[in-house]
């Protein structure tokens, strides 16, 4: 409660394309510019995916290097968090840029439904995942897309594959994953709080969600992401 | 609550063999004297998996086919259900046998993480399966091994992809999936009742958290398994 409330920014989620939306920064200039615009606007933390000449999702380390320079160039002092997301590549290609060390990545510790497929995290590819990032000191956020993802996260600090405090986002409003509902809202902050009590959160609604879940975050002193 | 207890019986879960466990049975005709023990001693359901000659799972109708009229001929009236779970094929070899036209069968409409792998159940499989159900009159048993499936499973009844009421069973204890919590399974229990006033449901523990799921599904007003 006596946390100050964070912002995140999540720039250009994997999937719409310039096609989708001429708005959507793609390039990474375009990306750098919009993070600063955000930045100016009080956003402390930058959620980053990086897409390659196409416009498609990649992970490729390069990219990830230059978003990097450019928000820290630009953004002082602003927290970069890198999507080891599985949009953007497969197996271990999901966290090649870890190495270049941003303050926070994105993980997710179990699997569930996308709107049209599997969303494939593997125990192997998860642990390595947590591995890497407790190698090269970045601080994860848990992506917890159900509810068994907040148990397998505090398992995984219990056996001292992830590191605490953590910060564990909820992910409401998936189409076959979990939907916007305020109970379950209630019971992830509720036992979030009974596993893991120094344990930061944030709710993240997916698109015309986004608002109610900030509301709920705000007002159960979670952090917001816009 | 003043539905009649029902007692299940799963013999032979598709992944111990032989050489685990000797006295695991493992050709259809030793299922057949396995579930007429368990018929004699009370139990109302069989849910069924089959295995090959080598003793590796699989999705045979042929074999089903032999296994449920076994069942038929040596204990009447008992309700027969057919795994379509992952561990025994891939796509819709899983359900292959659904023709055959059990009283029930299992399905799972989400996916989650199993000990070493993901559980995959992709949206348009889960789809098909449950038109094959609907088409040859067959009770689906939705396995739900996280939260987010009872909501997936809710939303499947509203559109018209599943026939209410619904049964449901909520597996817990699979490692890298839901834990057994009691907090969890009196939110699940909290969740179908609100979602689906008119579903039945059981608890499944798996190995040596049998007893402890079926001791609180028995007080919660659910079904059991043995
Ligand atoms: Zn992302
Ligand atoms: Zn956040
Ligand atoms: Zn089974
Ligand atoms: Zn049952």
């Amino acid at each position: 409660m006596s946390d100050p409330c964070i912002i995140c920014v999540a720039i250009t989620g994997s999937v719409p394309t310039k096609a989708d939306n001429p708005a959507v920064p793609v390039t990474v200039e375009e990306q750098i510019e919009s993070v600063h615009e955000s930045f100016e606007a009080g956003a402390t933390i930058a959620h980053c995916h990086v897409r390659d000449d196409e416009g498609r999702p990649t992970s490729d380390p390069e990219r990830f290097a230059r978003l990097k320079e450019g928000i820290e160039k630009h953004c002082p002092g602003m927290i970069i968090q890198f999507s080891t997301g599985g949009r953007s590549g497969a197996g271990k290609a999901r966290g090649g840029m870890l190495p270049l060390r941003p303050d926070m990545a994105s993980l997710s510790v179990g699997s569930n439904n996308f709107p049209t497929r599997v969303y494939e995290n593997p125990p192997d590819l998860v642990d390595w995942l947590a591995a890497e990032m407790i190698r090269h000191d970045v601080k994860p956020e848990i992506e917890a897309f159900d509810l068994s993802h907040i148990f397998q996260a505090a398992a995984m600090v219990e056996d001292g594959r992830l590191k605490r405090p953590l910060h564990v986002q909820f992910v409401m409003g998936v189409k076959n994953a979990m939907p916007v509902d305020r109970e379950v809202f209630d019971f992830y902050v509720r036992t979030l709080r009974r596993l893991m009590p120094d344990a930061t959160w944030c709710g993240a609604g997916i698109g015309r969600h986004q608002r109610t879940l900030n509301e709920w975050s705000i007002a159960a002193g979670g952090h917001t992401r816009t």
